[in-house]
């Protein structure tokens, strides 16, 4: 089903058995007037709720499903199963693997590379660029990366807790965990749980407790190997 | 007033007296192709500001307030005198008591009880899931609360201040202050006021300070008794 | 280009060569059944982005430009050649100076001054209030100035780092650098750098390393000067 007062333009393709809500916005450029928009390419069984806004030129795959005013810019590469919540602005230029979840009200700038079954709780910030707003970060070379710039990148299975803040140029292992509010300054290493500001390895995922007892420890998640 | 941009299903009981601004959605489903809505009831004298989205299923009481697009999902009961600031987001399942004041920016999750004539400030993050994205709180439950949830839980007259963090299975105490920008991991005492990350108790309301002195020392939040 | 879909009351003065895009919404009143809008003046060469919410008795100069779904609120003086980020709310009686630059998903309260060539990275959040909701801050209250409010203020040249917090009464100063995620309680001297929770002073901009050589030491943001 798609809205009557979505608004989408002839360079959108939308895979079949989607549905797009009211006042969704699909294909348009970053710049007025340019002449001729690059394709936007949604898959198939995609669930786009009101007032999402995805710009043209980037690629998406199957299952894709959005909360309510989600912005997605342009030239990303999404894979199949992501869900990006209300809110969220995701920027240019970013590559985010398969099934990702990314909360409500988060902020994913350009260049970020987020691996397949990543996690994220809402209003966590990722940020880019060590002194903002370098002039070697300008939107003049919207095509061109800058050198400076190696991350961010979020690896395979990782959960970012809510409202937490990473720092330029950090990675954040396979399988880690961020406390929620956690400020992230260093690299997080694989399996590890880092908690406060600025986060500091306190555990691994393996030896978590589940309070209710749902999992023994070192159970917690094991939902996601 | 309604604005004829606004998109109000079949299910919408809106009181009388209220205003309804540009591209507001009300009644929509959290699921496509439902076949039948629930109803939606937001009493009278409300006052919903543009691209304000309320789900089917929410019970709203009189003079109810939204910032430009609020969201607000399905299950919620809210009372009378609520207002709801800009891009705030509202998950579902969750219980807004009486004269409660929610700013711009904050995120509200599922199964959250706020009780009467509590303040929050702007981007104020309240979370409810230890270990985030356990499987005992999956959508496929949607209306069945996980055993491991009881809060969170924000007591009357509660102030929290901009941008602090609330971790899961906390309370916040009856009257008490969460300092601006503080992560709490424990629950808050009554009366209290706590500060930093993670929040400390630094002393209790009736001792607070009003430089300008339009307040006696105690005296401060005396408007709120 | 104006959009069709973007609603644009008589008051709105809108500069030439300005952009609108779809569910814009210009002029509006925070107030309903409001008998006159005050004008709302925009210059020449702006680029409104989609949703973006702009209230009546704002003033702001040319080349503006909006993120999606940006809000702005009544009386407020903008200068030339700023840019509101996706999602950020400025409230109502602020002053922004030319050449300024807000990111995405902003929080910038009433009475805020932000001086010229500013920038903000993505979620910042200024307060005001320093016991909110103290009545002497109230909506009854529009046009005048509580007593107890002095600022904030963010001086010339200031670059505010992601998600930073600034407490009420505080003042940023003169070309001063606020690390991410910092909580900012006291004044910031000019020229200094300052990062945590709570922030201290950690060095002078002056002192910044660019790890990739691009810029030498000393002249790190030398191209804001």
């Amino acid at each position: 089903m798609i809205s009557r007062t979505a608004r989408i333009t002839k360079n959108v393709h939308l895979g079949k058995g989607s549905t797009v809500e009211d006042f969704v916005v699909l294909g348009k450029s970053s710049v007025p007037n340019r002449q001729k928009a690059k394709p936007l390419r949604i898959g198939s069984g995609s669930y786009l709720r009101c007032g999402t806004v995805i710009y043209a030129g980037t690629t998406i795959g199957n299952h894709f499903v959005t909360g309510d005013y989600a912005k997605i810019r342009e030239n990303n590469h999404i894979g199949d199963d992501v869900s990006i919540g209300s809110n969220t602005i995701v920027e240019r230029d970013s590559i985010i693997g398969d099934d990702v979840s990314i909360h409500s009200g988060c902020f994913i700038p350009e260049y970020t590379t987020i691996e397949d079954s990543v996690w994220m709780g809402p209003c966590v910030v990722i940020t880019n660029v060590l002194h903002p707003p370098c002039p070697y970060f300008k939107k003049e070379n919207l095509h061109e990366r800058p050198a400076c710039l190696t991350g961010p990148t979020v690896k395979r299975g990782a959960v970012i807790g809510a409202a937490a803040i990473i720092l330029p140029g950090t990675t954040i292992g396979e399988n880690s965990l961020v406390g929620a509010g956690s400020l992230v300054i260093h690299d997080v290493p694989r399996d590890a749980v880092v908690v406060g500001s600025p986060a500091k390895v306190v555990g691994k995922t393996k030896g978590l407790i589940c309070p209710p007892g749902f999992y023994a420890r070192g159970e917690v998640y094991s939902w996601r190997r």
